[in-house]
C-alpha cells in the first residue's frame, strides 16, 4: 500500500485579521517568522513519509494560485479546488474519491494545513504507527494530543485503556469543545485527548464509512468521480460539489463509525488557532512579547504579540497583553483577552 | 506706522512623532483635521491686521519650500531661512532687522506658527490694542493668557494691577515653567498669566532693546544688514547668523527690559504643545477620543488621540488614554501620560 497525504487548506483565517485575510489566509503566511508558511511546513513535515506525487491539497478555488506558488513541488493536478466551502466531510470525501480513482490501495493521512508540530520525528513515528495499523485493518485512527492544559478551544476524544505497551487505544466517545470546568475534569481524568483533526485510514475504509454514514455525500462523489481525469471534471465538480451537505467529518463520520482508534501524541502540537497560541508558540523576549516586524521598539510592554509587515518603524509603550498587528495598511490593536471578538470588529 | 507680522516657524516638532517629523514638522500639518495647516491658520488669523507683503516667516532653510508651497500669498523674499537654529532671540532679531531695512517705522507682532486661537476676532482686538499702544510708545507688549488650569508646560508673567478699565498692565516679572504646586498658586493668585510667546513692539524699540541687552546679536545683525537686499545676502547670513548666541528672547531681552506690558487674553489659546492638548482642542466623541484617519473603528476606547494618514483601516480595542499615531509607515502607540518621553523613544 502506498501512502497519500491530504492537506485541508480551505480556512479563511478570520481570527487573525489583518495578518490573515480572506484573500490571503493564515495557512499561507509565515506566522512564526521562520521563513516558511504554515502549509509549506506541513508539506515538509510529511515529505519523509509520502512522495509529493501522493500529496493532495484541498482548498478554495480562490487559493489555488497561492498553493501552486508556495508548493511548486506538488503536481498541479493534486491541488483540488472546492467550488464552495462545505466544511470538512465533503472536502475529505473529494480528496479520498480522487485518490481512489488513482490508487485503490491507498493508505491516507488527512491533516490541517495550519497546525504547528514541534517534534517532527516523533510526529512521523506516530503517523507511521497509525499507517501501519490502517494498512492492515478496516479502522480509523484519529491522532490525539495529550492535553497540557484545560483548553476550551479544542474538541476531545476519550481513549479507553489498552494493554500495557500498546500505543493504539480505542476511542469510545467524541466530546465537543467543553467549558473550562469540564476541560479541567478531562485533563484530570487522563484518558481524554485533544482532537487534532488528523485522521489516518485506508481509502476503502473511508469511502465505505462515507457510504454508510454520509450517503448523500458519497453518492455525489460517485457521480463526480465518473468525470474525474476527463475534460468534464472541473465543470462537474463546480456543479455537484456545492450540493453536498455542509457538515464536519466529526459529525458525519467519526461520531457514528465503529473501530476508531487513537494514539496519544506528545510531539508538541498547536493548531495556532488564536493570537494567544501564536504568541506562546513564537520566540518571546524576556517580557513575553512575541514580535515580528521591522524596527519594532517596545517600552514597558508585556505579553504582547506583534506582527507588522508594511510598517517601517514601530514604537510601542505601555501595552500589557495586546495584539498589535498590521498588514497592507490595516492595523489592529486589541487586548489578547478580547481576541475572540476580532471577527465582530472587522465586519 | 504700518503693521508687520513675524511668524516663527523653525520648530522641529519632535514631540509629535510620527505625525510630525523633522522633515515635516507640526506647524506644516493639519493637526486638527480642519483642512488647513497650523501655519496657514496663523497667517489667515493675521490677514485682517496686516497685508501679506508685510508678513514674514522665519524658518529653517530646510522648510523654505514647504512654506512657499503652503503660503503662496506671501512674497518669497519675506521667507527668511535660518542657516542654523539659534533659538528665538536671533530669529526675531533677523526678522526685525530685515523689517527695519524696509520700513523704519514698522509696528511689529511676533507670533509662533503653531498655536491655536479659538476666538479670532477677540484675538485681533487684543493685538490691535497692543499695536495702538506700541505705535505711540517705546514699550514691549507680551500677550498674556488668563490661565484656565495650573499648567506646568508654560512660562508665566506677573501682571501688576492697573487702573480700572485699563486692559494694559505692567509686567513685573517672568516665571519659568513652574511645578504643579507653584502653578496652582499662580492660578489662585489671579495676576499670573501664561506667556504665549506673542510679542508686540515697534521696530525701534526692539532693535534698541537688542543693542542694549543682547549686543552680540545686535552687532551681528548690523553686519548682516549691510548686505540685505544685495546678491551677497544669502552668503552673509549663512556665514554670520550661526555665530549668534543661542538664546531665547525671554532670557535675552524680556527678563531684562523695562517698560514691558501685557494684555490678559481670553480668546481661547493653546500652543498645541502636547498630544494631550491636541486631544482637548480637537473634536472628541462621547468617550473623549479625538480621531483623524480613514476608516478608524474603536471599541471600548476612551480618552485616546488617534492620527493616521497612510493606514487604510484601523481597529482599536480596549485602549484607555493612549496616543495612536501613524504616518508614512511609522507607528506610535503610547500612553498619553508618557508622552514627554516620545523624544527619548525615537532616538
Amino acid at each position: 500500500m502506498s501512502n497519500h497525504v491530504v492537506i485541508m487548506a480551505g480556512g479563511i483565517g478570520s481570527r487573525f485579521w489583518p495578518m490573515s485575510t480572506p484573500e490571503y489566509p493564515k495557512q499561507f503566511i509565515d506566522v512564526l517568522g521562520c521563513g516558511k508558511t504554515l502549509i509549506q511546513m506541513t508539506v515538509e513535515r510529511f515529505a519523509p513519509i509520502c512522495s509529493y506525487e501522493n500529496m493532495w491539497v484541498v482548498t478554495s478555488a480562490l487559493y489555488v494560485d497561492i498553493v501552486k506558488h508556495q508548493l511548486p513541488q506538488l503536481p498541479a493536478e493534486n491541488i483540488l479546488p472546492e467550488p464552495a466551502a462545505r466544511n470538512t466531510a465533503p472536502c475529505i470525501a473529494y480528496a479520498c474519491w480522487k485518490i481512489k480513482t488513482r490508487d485503490a490501495d491507498a493508505n491516507i493521512v488527512v491533516s490541517p494545513s495550519d497546525a504547528l508540530v514541534l517534534d517532527e520525528p516523533e510526529y512521523r513515528r506516530v503517523i507511521n504507527l497509525a499507517l501501519d495499523f490502517t494498512a492492515k485493518s478496516d479502522t480509523i485512527v484519529t491522532i490525539g494530543i495529550k492535553p497540557s492544559r484545560p483548553e476550551t478551544g479544542y474538541g476531545y476524544v476519550y481513549a479507553e485503556n489498552s494493554d500495557e505497551g500498546q500505543e493504539l487505544r480505542k476511542v469510545s466517545s467524541f466530546k465537543e469543545k467543553p467549558d473550562y470546568q469540564t476541560a479541567e475534569k478531562y485533563v484530570a481524568d487522563g484518558n481524554y485527548l485533544w482532537n487534532a483533526g488528523i485522521f489516518v485510514w485506508n481509502v476503502k475504509t473511508i469511502t465505505d464509512a462515507m457510504r454508510k454514514y454520509a450517503p448523500q455525500i458519497a453518492s455525489i462523489m460517485d457521480e463526480m468521480s465518473s468525470d474525474f481525469d476527463t475534460p468534464m471534471e472541473s465543470a462537474t465538480v463546480t456543479l455537484l460539489f456545492p450540493t453536498c451537505e455542509k457538515i464536519s467529518i466529526d459529525y458525519a463520520v467519526m461520531e457514528k463509525a465503529e473501530h476508531i482508534y487513537t494514539i496519544p501524541g506528545t510531539f508538541g502540537w498547536s493548531d495556532l488557532g488564536s493570537w494567544g497560541s501564536l504568541r506562546i508558540n513564537s520566540e518571546m523576549d524576556e517580557k513575553g512579547n512575541a514580535t515580528i516586524g521591522s524596527d519594532v521598539h517596545m517600552f514597558e510592554c508585556e505579553g504582547c504579540v506583534v506582527r507588522t509587515s508594511s510598517l517601517k518603524k514601530v514604537i510601542l509603550q505601555g501595552l500589557d497583553g495586546y495584539i498589535i498587528a498590521e498588514k497592507d495598511g490595516s492595523l489592529l490593536v486589541c487586548r489578547l483577552s478580547e481576541e475572540q471578538r476580532i471577527k465582530e470588529f472587522t465586519v
